[in-house]
């Protein structure tokens, strides 16, 4: 599903396309994230106006809220959502950790209770991925555990052999969707096809912030043998440089013919780092949840639209940019928008940001492809006040 | 502006046409309210793509934020919020009287804090009438005291004198404006011409429920002279057959030839009684705030989306209507939005909410074409739940 099209000359930054059922990713890309089902404030009609390719979706706010039986009614999440491009679904064990309360690890999986009414619920590894296919995201990832930072050595490598065996048990029961749908048999090795189409499955590689331990993890992982490997557990508090070494010696160790996926991440300097060290997708609500706060990207970095200075700037925020909210509306009124708590607000600068995101990654790809990555990263941040 | 094309054979109910210079406006017909510039969670693409063909939008608000000085910058409302079609502007009477605190009313003007900040302002008829030039809105309404319900006699008779002395000065304010910008001749007794084009000043009939007071102000408002007449002070918690009642009597004693414009109606009850007793204008946030609190309107009544039974609802919530949210959401999705509280419901919400109030006025301006008005009404409301 993954085609690597071509690498950087000077870096390990790397040109590609993701084939899905729902349509092509072009590589490096960011994902919108849509929490339960929506890109906040904004309609999937939008999203795609913004040139974004693929969604992430949470399985675990969408089992508890509004849970399987729903969107199986509704064919899937793509019809419930009426987004017709690709979605990527987290397997929810990142929230499990941060969000659910007294959540219990246990060897078949982890028992918590609902951050929305404290009901109990067990996920599975097995259990996950069968919600993930009632979803018909194009790709699930795997139940993991997502170890906090700081953690000690001794834990994470326990937790390791805890997420290896689920991820090994994830895969097994992939496979074995196939002989329920009674799928054919040339199909065996590569997952299950749902009315939704053919769905694939990411590994995730956690090990913290020990490098021994990412390499035990992708080692282990590869056996296993996935369509695509996401790197978990990074971007959780830990130091940026930290996590650029995390990245920077664990994307080497993985296939360079899958997609290699740095989770929960991030802001445009993240981003470019990562892509440099050869990571192809992201996901994050930096460009979502700014926009909700009043917080617009623009070339030379972050804008708080509230600040007293826009008040009469009839300017667009962005005047080579090619959203709505940029064509049809000046700062002043933005600015007049958020201060008397405006919904349309949220909206014009979300659709704004997701924008300006995508067309960083359209610049990205861009310059890989000509061979000036770094040309690019240095122009771009040397304008970009971060 | 206004041009009476038709009577209903049967009622009072009229067939119309006011002609501004941001477009035309088909009556019987409906204004979105646009409190503070923008119609609550929408953009003013959707709010054409509803076929509303005017918004009303508040000077109080606007006075108070952004202000005079930000708008005149952005050249006017129409620019400022990217509308392009008409424009009615609350004169803020009515928020002065119910928003504002510390309200003083004198000869010359109302003084008042603001509800946002407490800081004191002073209005007169004079000075909203310049405040709406600078808005720029098609129709401006004059400074009026609106008397709450119940008010005995001899106040609202008070009330009315500096009611009717206001609107005279607001008049002969308008005309002065003229003279101001240096307009034609010809144009002496129509009023300014702004950047933004004509501008019209409505009159706004005040008398509380008192029949005799009614009549009284009708009389004095054509001694003066307005481009279109307004019913001000109904809807303000008086029994529903009173206000009908001072509908029907008030209403025959206005110019046929003028606009008839009932400030703040309303229900769909409220519009069909109105028009069957010849008004042309409505304005009302029902539509909207109805929608942002989860509730749809449908030929049967109106919907709300939260309950338990729409959450397996793969239908729209109208299979007949043409709007964004019904051609794209089933009734699970949007019951999952407000459950999940996510931003994107009250949107779709709203925008069917005005979706239906623009197409019952396009049908009952079909039937007062066709002289069935009362068939109509009665089939309409036969099936709608009350």
């Amino acid at each position: 599903m993954f085609k690597l099209i071509k690498k950087d000359r000077d870096t390990q930054a790397r040109l590609g396309k993701m084939t899905t059922s729902h349509g092509e990713v072009d590589t490096p890309n960011f994902m919108p994230v849509g929490t339960v089902g929506s890109v906040k404030t904004l309609t999937p009609d939008e999203i795609k106006s913004a040139d974004t390719q693929m969604l992430l979706a949470n399985a675990y706010h969408l089992f508890l809220r509004p849970g399987a039986e729903v969107i199986k009614q509704a064919g899937g999440l793509h019809n419930f959502m009426n987004w017709s491009g690709p979605i990527l679904t987290d397997s929810g064990g990142y929230q499990v950790f941060s969000l659910a309360q007294l959540c219990k690890i246990k060897d078949d999986g982890v028992e918590f209770k609902s951050h929305i009414d404290g009901s109990s619920f067990f996920f599975t590894p097995e259990s996950i991925l069968e919600f993930q296919q009632v979803l018909g995201s194009d790709i699930m990832m795997v139940l993991d555990e997502c170890v906090p930072y700081p953690s000690q050595h001794d834990y994470v490598k326990r937790s390791l052999k805890l997420t290896t065996d689920w991820a090994r048990r994830s895969r097994h029961r992939f496979l074995r969707c196939l002989e329920d749908t009674g799928s054919q048999q040339s199909d065996r090795n590569n997952g299950p096809i749902t009315t939704q189409g053919r769905q694939y499955l990411f590994g995730i590689v956690q090990g913290g912030m020990y490098f021994d331990l990412r390499k035990e993890a992708v080692d282990q992982l590869i056996e296993i043998g996935f369509d695509g490997y996401a790197l978990g557990g990074l971007s959780v508090g830990e130091p940026r440089e930290l996590m650029y070494d995390i990245v920077e010696s664990t994307i080497p160790m993985l296939p360079d013919n899958k997609t290699h996926y740095l989770m929960g991440v991030g802001t445009i300097i993240d981003i470019f780092e990562s892509v440099e060290r050869g990571v192809d997708i992201f996901d994050c609500v930096v460009p979502t949840r700014n926009g909700r706060n009043g917080v617009a990207f623009t070339a030379t970095g972050k804008m708080q639209i509230r600040n007293a200075r826009f008040k009469n700037d009839n300017t667009p925020i962005d005047r080579e940019c090619v959203c709505a909210c940029c064509k049809g509306y000046a700062r002043s009124y933005l600015h007049h928008l958020f201060k008397a708590n405006e919904i349309l607000g949220l909206r014009l600068l979300s659709l704004h940001n997701i924008t300006f995101y995508a067309k960083l990654m359209q610049n990205i790809r861009q310059a890989i492809k000509e061979d000036r990555f770094l040309e690019f990263k240095k122009e771009f941040l040397g304008n970009y006040n971060t």
